[in-house]
């Protein structure tokens, strides 16, 4: 008798890599944690949360509903505040944000796992940029979807390559199996790199080329949760959503949760049909709705102004603590380590000299481990792809959620670590 | 070139019946439903939890944890406290309540659908009373996960049925497909029925006996949603969790929402192991942790004892309005509809003589829509089992978010549309 009945799915399903990093640092009471992509504590909403929430539950008008069930798709205030506000981002642009298309979700990482739930069968082909969100990775690799790699640039990823690997795939009879394409377009998780509109719109373009050999269409899945966090003041890129045949084809995933609040956890996305009919099922099945309680707070938070006053302040705090970082790096770091350097986001990416290892098991990660600092070895956040090589030498380096001190004191450790072995 | 990339699960997937149910509502603003599952808005929390909810935010200390994230299994002090709370339902048992093994999930329904994907592949089979909570269904069609019906008796499942059932599919050789029996033990959605303790005793003796043939566990997945929606303040039956070798073949969910608030929706449950960890892992990939402040929300309703005195009262109050149910029953009703009371919960399930349909296309249906009042068919509770035969002539009536009033109201108009057709 076998000891258990999980299923494939369940087999399958990995402890992530990065429980192991928090599980360590937990064992640690003086490590200094810059692997955690956590926010920035003090600058949580806490006054304007308790504001808000006192205000919608004060009335039993507004807090009834917020305590009650709601409606799967998402609240209708919060969906229609929620396009007003893509729409502003995107300068105006009103192309695909029509509160229709809307939903409202446990966050981004919900809509990301229900829409590989809508298009991906076992064995189904994802492409994503090398490297690329490690949790994303977790998600394919629990439902026994494959990951191929593309390579990542500054703007992006590299066109070239992208054509390169749909021609492989086209020609060994796997392009059917490709279901979409995955980037990170913001300040993307984990170098920090930002995708080009122009790198988009080629994008979209070279997908649609390769979609009658797969014989359907190729989506572009774009997943802007960094986005709210730019440290400058200038125009922000627009999202694919606003070029032509997006709205057939590309999906957006978006979050509150990193400009606003990780624990009162919202995130939404816009998606075509009929993906967005099939997803909304999906959350039915799953949790019929996200909570009212804080689809409501975001919703207040939106409405009143407070919201844009409050993501001001956080993308001030993080500009000041990506400031501090790159000084400390510059300071600390070995001239021959190659930093990539972000215009927004919570991370930095660091590249070793080729031969030195930063990886999980690497003399430089026990090494940094014991001077009590912690960064997510680059490794993980490559995707099993037997014709890619997983390079080793690279590291996220996070300002999230460590305080000035210690992004100081933490690259100051790890600087000297570093020097030991270059 | 196919129209779109859905995997099997996504061009699976249903609109839940559910829903048509609802729109329909949403088109007749006059119509009392007795449909929806919603709980009852005037005895919503929405002081205690503006005052905890206050006192949360108010200090940095608990308020930035709150809005941050936290860790995916849920937070310490709510594990700790639910599992204290299952304790004291269970009379002051305590085995298998240690907090290690609660999981806070985003509702019941979620750890429902995780427990599902962590168990079952496409093509096995999961036992379920014959009707059942019609969005289990639902999950199990989207999955493409096969319902086998087992008639359900006041006290819980006949068991004699179960043993036939499962000498069946063993005769048939799909034994080996089967993975759990779903019972839903305390005020059934849709029945009221309430599974005694002896059969919920006899019954994991009965799925052990069949281990040998099945090859792997048969777990008993005990849902307990509205457990605490008791009307008398008489003894609890105990959950499954306390009997000889539950440990390690009990899953148990139970949910906040119910008996606090669904718009802070919070659930919990007790797995054995491998499930824990592998539904713990899933959750790590749908969302990695239920919302922070939700979690330290209901915390603070456990631990100030403000929990206890609010369930205290939505009792009392949802005791009154089956009352009031029960005596428009007895008054409206024709004396031949057969009328299945519960002692707690949100339904009464009604059966009209044989040959009456009161199924989604019924004149019954139909006439009661006209009459501006709705019910949940029952015809949607039950799986579509091949070897059981669909009953159509029951109905769910709910006095969950109904007034007092409209629930006077809705049951005469029914009264009126039945006594037409029978």
């Amino acid at each position: 008798m076998k000891p258990n009945a999980l299923s494939a799915l369940g087999r399958r399903t990995e402890l992530p890599p990065i429980s192991w990093l928090m599980q360590t640092a937990l064992t640690r009471p003086k490590l200094i944690s810059l692997a955690a992509g956590f926010t920035d504590n003090p600058t949580l909403p806490t006054e304007i949360s308790r504001k808000l929430l006192n205000e919608i539950l004060r009335s039993p008008k507004t807090g009834q509903p917020a305590l009650q069930y709601g409606i799967t798709v998402g609240e209708k205030n919060l969906r229609e505040l929620t396009a007003k506000h893509l729409q502003k981002l995107d300068g105006g642009h009103d192309s695909g944000h029509s509160p229709e298309h809307v939903i409202i979700t446990g966050g981004s990482q919900q809509l990301l796992y229900m829409t590989l739930e809508a298009l991906c069968d076992e064995g189904d082909i994802i492409l994503v940029e090398d490297p690329t969100y490690f949790v994303f990775l977790s998600i394919l690799q629990s439902r026994g979807i494959k990951a191929r790699g593309v390579k990542l640039e500054p703007d992006g990823i590299d066109l070239a390559h992208l054509g390169k690997v749909l021609t492989r795939l086209k020609k060994s009879g796997e392009l059917r199996r490709v279901k979409a394409l995955y980037l990170v377009t913001y300040f993307q998780n984990p170098t920090g790199a930002t995708t080009s509109l122009a790198k988009k719109s080629a994008t979209l373009k070279l997908l649609k080329k390769f979609e009658r050999a797969a014989g359907h269409p190729i989506y572009l899945l774009e997943d802007a949760a960094y986005r709210e966090l730019r440290f400058d003041h200038g125009d922000d890129i627009p999202t694919a959503l606003i070029l032509p045949g997006a709205k057939e084809r590309v999906i957006y995933t978006g979050t509150y949760s990193k400009p606003y609040a990780p624990g009162a956890r919202v995130g939404f996305g816009i998606l075509p049909e009929p993906l967005f009919t099939t997803v909304q099922r999906i959350k039915g099945n799953h949790d019929f709705g996200t909570a009212n309680l804080l689809q409501q707070l975001l919703a207040g938070a939106l409405a009143s102004g407070l919201y844009d006053k409050h993501v001001a302040k956080v993308r001030k705090n993080y500009a000041r603590k990506a400031r501090v970082m790159k000084s400390a790096l510059a300071e600390h770091f070995p001239a021959n380590v190659e930093i990539w350097e972000s215009g927004g986001g919570l991370y930095f990416w660091a590249r070793l000299p080729k031969g030195i290892s930063a990886g999980v098991k690497s003399k430089v990660f026990q090494s940094a481990l014991k001077a009590d600092v912690l960064y997510v070895p680059g490794e993980l956040c490559y995707a099993d792809d037997p014709s890619r090589a997983k390079p080793d030498n690279e590291m996220r380096i996070s300002f999230g959620s460590a305080s000035v001190e210690n992004i100081r004191k933490g690259i100051a450790r790890l600087g000297k670590v570093l020097k030991k072995f270059i």
